[in-house]
């Protein structure tokens, strides 16, 4: 059996660590800034985020370094007898750690804490060029019921 | 031209008119409850929207009737050098109001909507089946990039 997943609430000493993953990725690559200093924009957006009760960005932990990241907001709405949703996003697993499983056990988590903090569904898109995540995600439960749509403003 | 549209954030007295015309759709029907009194779920739904500074549920008003409605969210992230993303769900146009345009002023006021808190995306999700949003968000300028996975917890 795989020993418990250390998952915890990302702090700002963890924030560099995130955002060298979201850009260690074929698409990320090209959006994020790995520059040292961080760019103060990371910093702000994470005092946002965890100024939130609503959002939680996780990061999974093993042996002192950080292998994963996820995501998740607890969207209310008035749709479907006023549910709440779980969201997940920008989902990423460190190089040296992808294809063992652990990003399986990461949503299985965060469908955990989403049915924890009372939502009813959980909702998440991938790009459509993803074509393993998408195998992925419907491993997982998931159904492909949406398209989505992105505007640039 | 058109006269300007009326958008206001919604309060506790549109939240029937609003779940009627969730209700009044092909997929809403069977997802939603237009008993009265109004169902209490909805009534808490309103009110953590309300207390919520990053959700903007808007009601569209012409003579003093509400004919549209959607919801608005604004994202924090850290992805995309921590951009802020606006999000659009629970699109709907009163039914005798259908066709007419408003829809597409609807949206044209979100985007400007997000752009003036500092959203850089607007992104969304529309059912599979809704082949007529689908055309909407295209002529809108919305590209089609991801797939929308959903799960009931």
């Amino acid at each position: 059996m795989s020993p418990a997943l250390n998952v915890r609430r990302a702090q700002s000493r963890d924030v560099a660590a995130i955002v060298a993953m979201l850009a260690d990725d074929h698409l990320g690559a090209g959006r994020e800034d790995t520059a040292t200093p961080l760019n103060p924009a990371y910093t702000a957006a994470f005092e946002a985020i965890d100024a939130d009760a609503n959002q939680f960005l996780a990061v999974v932990e093993e042996a002192g370094a950080v292998i994963g990241t996820l995501h998740l907001t607890f969207l209310p709405g008035l749709s479907r007898k006023g549910a709440w949703r779980g969201q997940i996003e920008a989902v990423r697993i460190a190089g040296g750690r992808r294809g063992d499983g652990l990003g399986g056990r990461m949503i299985e988590w965060a469908i955990e804490e989403c049915r924890r903090r009372g939502c009813v569904l959980v909702q998440l898109t991938t790009d459509r060029s993803r074509k393993d995540a998408h195998r992925f995600y419907e491993r997982l439960g998931f159904e492909q019921t949406h398209l989505g749509y992105k505007l640039t403003v």
